[in-house]
C-alpha cells in the first residue's frame, strides 16, 4: 500500500465497500439483536448481561474501526466525510443503520442478477422494512428511556411498539407520548425520517394502483 | 383430471376462479353480516346466535376449502403460494377479504364492458370502497375486544366507529384509542393500511382536480 | 315552453344554470352568515331572531325550488339526479354549498376573460377557498351541537375553530374533540373531505415549488 | 431621482434588492437571535435587557423603512403591493420572515455560479430548513405566550419544540396544546404552512427514491 498511487487506493476502497457490505449488515443486525436482549430481557445473569455487553461493544467498535479505516486510506479526507455523511451518522448511532440498507440492498441485487419486481413494489418493499426497522428501534430506545421515568406512559414494550406505530403513520393518538428529553428527540427523529418513509410507501402505492388500472383500462 | 395435462389444469384453475368471483364476493358479506350481526346485537336468542355462528363457520371454512382446491390443483404449488400470499392472506383472516375487491370489480368490469369512469374516479371509488369496509370490519373487531376490557375508552359502536374514522384519515384525536393487545393489532393494521389506501385517495383527487382546471384552461 | 324539442330545453336549462350562479351563490353566503348569527350571537331579540330564521328559510327554500325546476324541465331526470348529485346534496346540506364553488369560479372565469394564475396557484385558491368555507362552517355546526353538551370540551366558539383547524390538516390534538353523534358526523365529513383539499393543496404546493426550482436551474 | 424614466426607476429598485438580500438576511437571523434571547434567557439584567430590544426595535424598523422605500420608488403602487404581498406579511411579522429565504437563496446561488445540487435536493434542503426556522420561531412565540397561561401544558421550552416537532409532521400527540388565542394562532399558521412544506420535502424524498431506484433499474 506504500507506492500504490491515488486510483488504486480508491479503487481498493471501493473494493473493500463491496466486500465488506453483508457481513457489516449482519454486524448491525446482531448490534440491534444485543441491544433488544438488554432491554427486553429483565432477569438477565451477569455472565449473558456480560455477553450482550460485549456483543454490543465489539460491534459498535466494528463499525467505527471500518469508518476510520476507510477514511484513512481516502485521498481526499474533507470530500470522503462530505460524501459520506450518512456513514458517519449511522457509525456514531447503530440503531440508525437501517437507513444504509438501500445501498447494501442495490449492490446485493446488482451482483445478484435477481429477478426485478417493478419499481414502486421495490420502493414499497424498501422503504416499509426500513421504516419498520427503524420503528422497532425507535421502541426499544423509548422502552428503555422513558419505563423508569416518573410520569411516564410507556410501562410495556407493547405500549412502545404501539406508540412507534402511530406516531410512524403520523396518527399520533397522544395516549402514549415520552416525557423525557432523549425519549422525545428519538421520537423527533422517528417523526420526520419515518413521516418521509411512510409517505414513500403511500406515494408508491398510488402510482402502482394509478398504473394497474390505467393497465386494466388499456386491454 | 388424471391425464390432464399441466397447462389444461392451470386453465382449468384459471376458469375456475373466474366463475367463483362473484360467488366467494358474496360469501364474504354474508361473513362480515354475520360477524356484525354477532357483535352488535346484544341479546341473540340461542337459535339465532347457532344461526349466525353457523354462517361464519360455513362461509370461513368455503374460503378454506376453496384455497386448498386452487393449491392442491396447481402445477407449482410453491409458486402458488407465492404470488397468491393475498389469498392466503384473505382466507385466514376473512375481515381482510375487502382487500381483494380489487380483482373481483376489474374481472366483472371486463366480462359486462360497462362504461367506463376516468381513471382517478375508478381509483377513487375502489381504495374507498376498500377502506370503507377495512374501517367497518376493524370498528366491529374493536368494538368485539375493547367493549368490556378495564380502562377501555370503548364503550359504544359509534366509539369505534369514531376511531376508525380519526385512525383511517391519520388525525388520530387519542379520546378513543384501543388499550388490550388484540384492539391495538387491529388498529395498527388499519393505521397501515388505511394510511395507504386514504394517501391513494387523496392523490388521485389531487390529480382529477389538477386535470380539471388544467383542461379548463385549454377551452 | 310547450312546443320545444328537447335540444331547446337542455339548452335553455343550461342558460338558465349559467345565469342563476352568482345568485345562488350569493344566497349559499347569505344561507352561511345566517346560520353564522343565530349560532354565533347569544342574545338575539325577537324580531332579529325571526329575520335570521326568514333568511334562513328563504334562501334555503330558494335552494330547493332551484333544484326542483331543473329537474322538472330535464328531459331524462334519472340522468339529471345522477350527473348532479352533487347539486342534490348542497341542497339538502347548503352548508356544503362551498363544494359547488369550483364550477361557479370556472364559469365566472371564462366569461370574464380574467387573467389566469399558474395552473397550481389555481388549485391552491380553488382548494384553500373551499376548505376554509367548509372548515367555518363546521366549526359552526359543532359549536352549534356541542356547547351545552354533558362532557363536551367545545366551550367558545375559539374552541371549534381551533378544532377545526387541527382536523383540516390531520394534526388531531384531540384536547378538543366532538361527543355527540350529530357533532362526530360533522366532524367525519370534515376529516374526509378536509383531507382530501388539503392533500390537494400541499400536492400543488410542491409541485409549484419543484417547477420553480427547475425553472431556476434552467437559467 | 428627479427626472429618472419610470425604466430607471424599475431597473433601480430591481438593484437595490439585490445588494440588500443578504444584508436582510442577515438581520432577520439578528431578530430572530434578540427575540430568542429575550424569551429564552430568565433574568436578563436591565442593560441586556435594553440591547436586545433595541436589536429588536431597530431590526424590524429597518425591515418597515426598506419596504416604504421600496414601495415609494415603485412606478405603480398598487402593482407592487399585489405582486410583493409575502414582503408585506413578513415586514408586519418578522418572525414569519424564514418564509422568504427562497428568493434569497435563489439569486445567492445565481451569482455564485455554484455547483447544483439535484432538483429533489434543492427543495428538500429549501423546504427543510424554512421548515426548522418557521418551527423554532412557533416554538419561541408559543413559549413566550403559554408559560405563564393558566391550564396551560407548555412549561418549559423544550415542551414547545416537542409541541412544534409533532405539529410540523401533523402527529399531533396532544399532550401539549396553546391554550391561549394568540398561541392557537401561532398554532395554526404552523400547522397549515408547516403540512405544505412538510409535504413537499416529503414528496421530493418519495421522487427522489424512485428515480435512484430507476436509476438502478436501467443500469
Amino acid at each position: 500500500m506504500t507506492d500504490a498511487g491515488p486510483v488504486d487506493r480508491e479503487a481498493w476502497r471501493r473494493d473493500w465497500e463491496r466486500a465488506a457490505e453483508p457481513y457489516l449488515l449482519a454486524a448491525s443486525l446482531l448490534f440491534l439483536a444485543s441491544y433488544a436482549v438488554q432491554v427486553l430481557v429483565p432477569g438477565l445473569s451477569p455472565g449473558w448481561q456480560a455477553f450482550w455487553t460485549l456483543v454490543t461493544v465489539v460491534t459498535w467498535g466494528l463499525f467505527i474501526a471500518e469508518y476510520l479505516a476507510r477514511l484513512l486510506i481516502s485521498d481526499d479526507r474533507r470530500h470522503f466525510v462530505r460524501t459520506h455523511w450518512l456513514d458517519l451518522l449511522v457509525t456514531a448511532l447503530p440503531l440508525l443503520r437501517p437507513l444504509r440498507l438501500v445501498e447494501t440492498h442495490d449492490r446485493m441485487q446488482r451482483r445478484r442478477d435477481h429477478p426485478r419486481l417493478a419499481l414502486e413494489a421495490r420502493v414499497m418493499a424498501y422503504a416499509s422494512l426500513t421504516a419498520l426497522l427503524l420503528g422497532f428501534a425507535a421502541s426499544l430506545a423509548v422502552y428503555h428511556d422513558e419505563r423508569h421515568a416518573p410520569g411516564s406512559t410507556v410501562r410495556t414494550f407493547g405500549d412502545a411498539v404501539w406508540w412507534a406505530c402511530s406516531t410512524l403513520t403520523t396518527t399520533g393518538y397522544g395516549d402514549i407520548t415520552p416525557v423525557t428529553a432523549r425519549g422525545r428527540v428519538t421520537g423527533a427523529v422517528l417523526m420526520f425520517v419515518g413521516v418521509a418513509l411512510v409517505g414513500a410507501v403511500v406515494g408508491s402505492f398510488s402510482s402502482w394502483l394509478l398504473r394497474r388500472f390505467r393497465r386494466e383500462g388499456e386491454t
